[in-house]
């Protein structure tokens, strides 16, 4: 069995505004508190054995802290990363003209470079219908949904492989993967077989900062079956597993007695 | 704003069995835990103002207690019991015939009373494809989706309607609704608005005994609208309701701190 906890990154430093690939440092006390709960749960009988993060800022630096003060291996895959929004991604909200007639106005975005055409009507549009309504130089949400899923398979079958060979499968492998609100819900859809074109998936689910959402991955054969089953292809492997999803979006800040 | 905790009953005392209209006990010590952890939160600023429950006892038996102990209204909606399963309801897996040939074979359930055809392959069937393969004299997932949504419209427009009432709009409200699972995934695949005939959705997302799913709403009229709102018809209303889901299946029980 592996048990896999997506924690998305604390509140970032920043006036409000899609935060994709732009890389906002984390406001310092919360990720000091969310690395306080991490250490102190290292010490039950539930402490992960690695973590991997997304390249960003906003959960690198919380995983290097985390992998160095209890000694865990970290790896960063760049495929967890946000999607990126393109000319609105790190534009504040504020800053966003919200007439249609200022459609070809141009702002100037947190790095001072001149952004294409943006407006609300714009981010309307894509909040309506994701998957069709791309924002302009952004990533469209397909390759977005293929790049982590992708990243994902790769993953946890590497993981499976490893437990395979490790005789006692009966202790439970923990992971920890550091990443961003985008990435938890597109792992979330591939898992429960949801249709992630789906606008309202995106609105209607809050994924809170620095809350924590659960996989369980059991592999359903037996265990004289471990010879068959390490000479499936990759990809067969991954389709043999039962993955559950047991908690969404748990609050691990402000009090877990909710 | 309205703040809903959807909170799925303990374990219950009994074999392991597809148990829907069949009343069992809840386990009494998991059952006083869990009283125990309502009362504690009760004393803290997030405390709830009232309680809903199924009229089954495994969910009512806590909320009695509950609203005696900290003198809350409670309200007992029978549209938020569990599915019927019809003759599978309450009959033990173990007493389920595995084989195809045992096709004819009538088992006899809890109550001792002979029951229709029960096979394993019934029951696959099913678990394959909830919304066409219903399970004999059981009530059909569309019934039963139905039910649960509209009691749930029902309760909300109810609730919001003493929210604009109410002066100080500012104060949020705090509801507790006592149910089963099946229960709270249909009314999480309503919010989210998910194709709830899909067999992956009630396969893949576990809601645990005894976890907490959260349910935020609000009225996205600015207050001088009060009145038009009141002049809508219910269900006019309750379109116009920002409905988020912001917590699924945290566990309260087995350490909050995951």
């Amino acid at each position: 069995m592996i048990e896999i906890d997506l924690i998305r990154h604390v509140k970032v430093i920043g006036k409000p505004a899609l935060y994709g690939c732009t890389d906002v440092e984390p406001i310092a006390t919360e990720n000091g508190n969310l690395l306080d709960y991490l250490i102190t749960r290292q010490q039950t009988d539930k402490a992960y054995h690695n973590i991997i993060c997304s390249p960003l800022r906003r959960c690198e630096r919380l995983a290097q802290a985390f992998s160095s003060r209890c000694n865990l291996p970290l790896e960063v895959v760049q495929d967890f990363q946000e999607i990126n929004f393109g000319c609105f991604d790190g534009v504040p909200f504020d800053d966003i003209p919200f007439s249609v007639e200022a459609d070809n106005s141009a702002v100037v975005n947190s790095t001072n470079e001149k952004v294409q055409v943006v407006n609300w009507s714009k981010l309307d549009d894509f909040f309506q219908a994701p998957a069709d309504a791309a924002l302009p130089e952004a990533e469209v949400l397909a390759d977005f949904y293929h790049r982590v899923t992708f990243a994902w398979q790769k993953i946890i079958v590497q993981h499976i492989g490893i437990t395979t060979e490790n005789k006692e499968l009966k202790i439970p492998q923990r992971m920890l993967i550091l990443t961003h609100g985008g990435v938890i819900r597109i792992i979330l859809a591939h898992i429960l077989q949801l249709d992630w074109q789906q606008a309202s998936w995106h609105q209607k689910l809050q994924i809170g900062h620095g809350s924590l959402s659960r996989i369980v991955i059991s592999q359903p054969y037996q265990e004289g079956e471990h010879h068959s089953f390490a000479r499936l292809s990759s990809h067969q492997q991954y389709q043999k597993l039962h993955q559950q999803v047991t908690t969404i979006a748990m609050p691990l800040l402000d009090g877990h007695s909710a």
